[in-house]
């Protein structure tokens, strides 16, 4: 067992997040062929750089990512800064020859994101995006079903994120608000998981037609006089069309009341069903169309050991997992890329590009009323 | 108290379904200004009729539905023949000055739909069409609570109507696979009634963006030897504007496992949700942004008495009402409008036509591959 | 096919149900060997019986039930009188050569209810008791699987009949709250269909032991003035001891709020298990430990054609029935015994007889606080 | 901020839900008056030891338990060996002055218990037994509403834990089927869980009548040849009385299929319920029935950041907390307590005894058959 030294950029709700992963990884996962160390935590001045680095376990702490990036003890840049500074990071870290793993979405745009992804690939080291949602062990159980065939041909896909958390008119104007900062708004916060939960259950997207809504036009600004103008979507929803023949929608909103953490699908195939969402994480609901006629209807599975991933939680099903617990399965997922167990983890970088094109097709075609095609990544 | 005599023409399912609600209909509402006859059923030939008549308790039974409709002692022409026939009996039952229920759709194109929206209207005679499904207490009661501000502004709507009856390849090719006899597939056997029951909750659909799926594309032939070609659809999903702003999304199927009679919506407003499916026919789940922070959730009302229509059913909420028992609001609904208790019934024919109109958008958006705007009736 | 002719002996709620189940049956269940001819209803005065002949579509209607009972062109006399009054009735109507439907209770005490049973079956005549929960689809498809060794063996059962009704200390002191004309209080009003549907699926009880609850000591008197002492349970519980050795535990309250009106059941068997409530009346749900290991989970089944007595209502699972439609079934399950088709109905005045021993070893097992035997009938 | 160092004795599966929970505490709870340290783990062997040490991040390994009670560095001492070993080494953690937290059940035996719990506290040191399911934010906020009125007087409560996990008779007949070893079976291994949330929730128990059930009688030797005789139950289910007056029924079954991790409750109030299952962790249902009359209905809540210990975790509610996370919350009760914010845990040795003599009272009642009342604490 060797050691993987972590330097953590970033130490706000996902550095909390990957910092709680990496010290539990090893008591989920275990044995393993890496040690993760949290070796190195970066936040933006001394005073929060010294309390991550207590309260989160790790050995050093720092101010200075580019410090981090060369440091030679360090074998991992885990970037978790905001999404504006991803590609200066990324980049010089890929340069410096390091693993890399970055939070989604990758880069605010997909000229960015196809650089990042081309030249992680070029430099042959292990990259991956923070698509942690599809590593839910129910999502790679609907997964693994379809693959062996248990619901037939996919039909339709109906997918979404939809929470309130942004509902309220007297949250500040802060930078998730400004187009410039953020991309885009809950298409690229929360929609962007769904897409990709999307691509990975039911294949390709290759053409979408969207409509974004802006419900709270402006809000404080965070100083605390005046307001400013949101210059993002509070929903967007777009009809897709799976290169498999198969169609979908997929609905993000983060002013849809009601919804609290409400991030999942129902697919429909032509012999079976399948539906989840991330408020009953640990319940996947299939419908298997070949039992027998007076005993068919959805069953509600409880993840547990039989369940991809089940082995290194809780002995029993429905014991509960955690949203960090996803990232531990992130982790995991990035540890078997280095070690070669697997050629790359399941969410690369080109799957954070191909988000990414899907995402600018939508905000096309809504700006144009028409069916777009997604860029080719 | 009068007695209201009713010819019912067809003696199907529908004649079956209608025939309870009329027996039923003074059990469940009494008093009542108008007690409803069952004088007359018109089947195709004599046995069918007078096994009909004895069945569904008819004081007489026939084969020309001409004759019914010249009958002076009968006041109501109840259509229930194949949708291509609907237009021959609806006009000359007006022209006899009868009041007239119509099974949906109304028609099969818009055309023939607005004469006869336009002549019934003329005629001032009372027409209702068979839009059942929107008088369930359940919907009705998301209505009040949508009109009573419940759930603030409407942002956006999911319907759906999802079945599995015609998933299985064997149902031979029967006249509702046919484009001459039945108009469209999915979209206008049950994707009606959801464009019928989003039309009431949330108001007129301006503008659609729709695709359409088939799945099965050759059927057996009802003789038994060789298959012939299904022209309609299995299944049918569109985006849709409301006038009021709101966004939506519709989806009909009659080929998706697992759904059984899985008929409803979720809609979004600024404050609060509401969701409902047949399934649960007795449900409806609503959500009030403005109860205390901590205890907010989705509440799971079971309709009884104190919900629409619920004084005239059983005591107790969840006691469990029926399909047929949506058809006794429906005639319910009717007598009111004889009787002169409200001006109309809620489902007139202009709804009718409101819907083959949303129908026809959607074909021709699914064609273009172009939002379409839906015609005015 | 031949008439049977029904004297309904009261048109209160039950005269409601059981006139709209004589109406329907034909119209469900055809063809059929006997058509259910409501010839006779009997009221307590002339101005209540005129209005019950008229809404329930009698033939005739009277105020003696003795003239009904002796009357030749009658055959079955159907008893939905105050429990107070079961014993004469049923008792003259045997005596007449009738056959006999009994609401339940049977009888207000075990020894009254089995000399009606024992004279019923001396008789010969056709003699059901009320007990239509337990012929609710979803039930009996929960015998089939039990039947068909789908749970294994049997090990616990709890059942349940919870509702909210009488809660509301405003609810007068009618004579439901009254020993002498009730018997007992929730325990008999609803408690014995969870004794009638635990008997069914899990075998005969041999043995109980339970708690009797009063919440709302007195109640305000009909008159207006004062209020009197309520002598009967608001709730009873009891624990049971199966003759197959399996346990259970049965609730039935009538001022359980949140429950409205949740009669139903959770088996626990060896390899699977079921669960129902009313609440969802359309719904069962099923284990089957048998499963593939990483596709275990509860189905929840819409009951429809593939189920018992399914083919009767709609054709498609899911499409929902009411109460009145449990009262179709009773009415099917009599006529199949008039019939020859089966020996008895699936609820005879013995079914009723072994419910209220239940009722009595339980209220005495609360009095002694003891283990108490249910009697032999 | 001070450390506060740990010993944990046993690195099995509660070592890993406890080395999980100390490395994540600080993380989640933040800032905190001690940074708890795993100081040291004791495993039965040296090579258990150092790998423990290694996988779960503690600074030293040892295997002596006794060495680490009489550790002056150590502070706390957390017992989480098999039932048997419980009573000698918290005894001598407590003689040594260390603050200790013991595995429920704290002891084989009420007179153990009781000694165990005298001790603690005439040594004034904080002591927590391992109740940690109560400590789940949903039964949290159950007992916050149940405090704040919002379902009136308690009426009834039903409780469970019913799992399957041994119904396999494959499983061998390890320690925990052995009544010398483990006291009783699933009555004292999950059903004290239960009997731990229905004290907390509807106050103290004060008589029972209980039976108990053994459904695989043999098990396959752990050797590998021939089978030996299980001793414990497999199931227990017992009514009780609370000191309130209030009812109830509490359900433990290690071998009811279909239930994986079902441990909840259903409280009946004079005025609204509750509903809690594990298996949907981040769920309570609640029914309030002040709510108005046509829109009352079971809530569901969806734990989040509103919720008790809500803050610490993650921002968004239904966002998922999982085992372990319940053990962070013991930690910070625990921690509470050493650090004077609170006078003690909320579960205490005491509770540990209440809960052992709630237990033997049923082992009686199911012997004897009688009801019979727990002994005073």
């Amino acid at each position: 067992m060797k050691d993987l030294k972590f330097a953590v950029i970033g130490g706000g709700f996902m550095g909390k997040a990957h910092s709680i992963a990496l010290a539990t990884y090893p008591m989920y996962v275990w044995p393993t062929p890496y040690y993760p160390q949290r070796e190195l935590i970066v936040e933006i001045n001394d005073m929060l750089a010294a309390e991550s680095g207590q309260r989160f376990g790790f050995n050093r702490a720092g101010t200075d990512w580019r410090q981090a990036v060369e440091d030679p003890e360090i074998d991992v840049i885990d970037v978790l800064v905001p999404n504006v500074l991803h590609y200066d990071v990324v980049m010089a870290a890929i340069e410096a020859g390091k693993h890399v793993i970055c939070e989604k979405p990758l880069a605010l745009d997909g000229d960015k994101a196809r650089r990042m992804a081309d030249a992680a690939e070029a430099a042959g080291i292990v990259n991956q995006v923070g698509f942690n949602w599809r590593l839910t062990p129910a999502i790679q159980l609907a997964k693994k079903l379809i693959d062996e065939g248990a619901i037939g041909e996919i039909r339709s896909v109906r997918s979404f994120w939809l929470g309130e958390f942004f509902n309220d008119p007297s949250v500040p104007l802060v930078w998730r608000f400004q187009k410039e900062q953020a991309g885009s708004g809950a298409l690229g916060d929360i929609g962007s998981h769904a897409i990709d939960f999307s691509r990975f259950l039911a294949g390709e997207i290759t053409e979408v037609q969207g409509v974004q809504q802006h419900f709270i036009k402006e809000r404080p600004l965070p100083g605390g006089t005046g307001t400013g103008v949101v210059e993002v979507d509070d929903a967007t929803a777009f009809m897709v069309r799976f290169e498999s023949g198969a169609t979908g929608y997929i609905e993000s909103s983060w002013a849809a009341p009601g919804h609290k953490s409400d991030a999942g699908f129902e697919i429909t195939g032509s012999t079976g069903s399948l539906s989840f969402t991330w408020e009953r994480m640990s319940e996947l609901r299939f419908y298997d169309g070949r039992d027998a006629a007076d005993r068919q209807g959805y069953r509600t599975i409880l993840v547990g050991p039989p369940h991809p991933y089940g082995e290194h939680f809780w002995p029993v099903p429905g014991y509960q997992i955690s949203y960090s617990d996803t990232k531990v399965i992130q982790i995991l997922d990035f540890i078997q890329a280095v070690s070669g167990e697997k050629a790359a983890p399941q969410t690369t970088f080109r799957d954070g590009l191909r988000s990414t094109l899907v995402e600018e097709a939508v905000m096309e075609s809504a700006r144009t009323g028409q069916w777009t095609k997604v860029a080719r990544d």
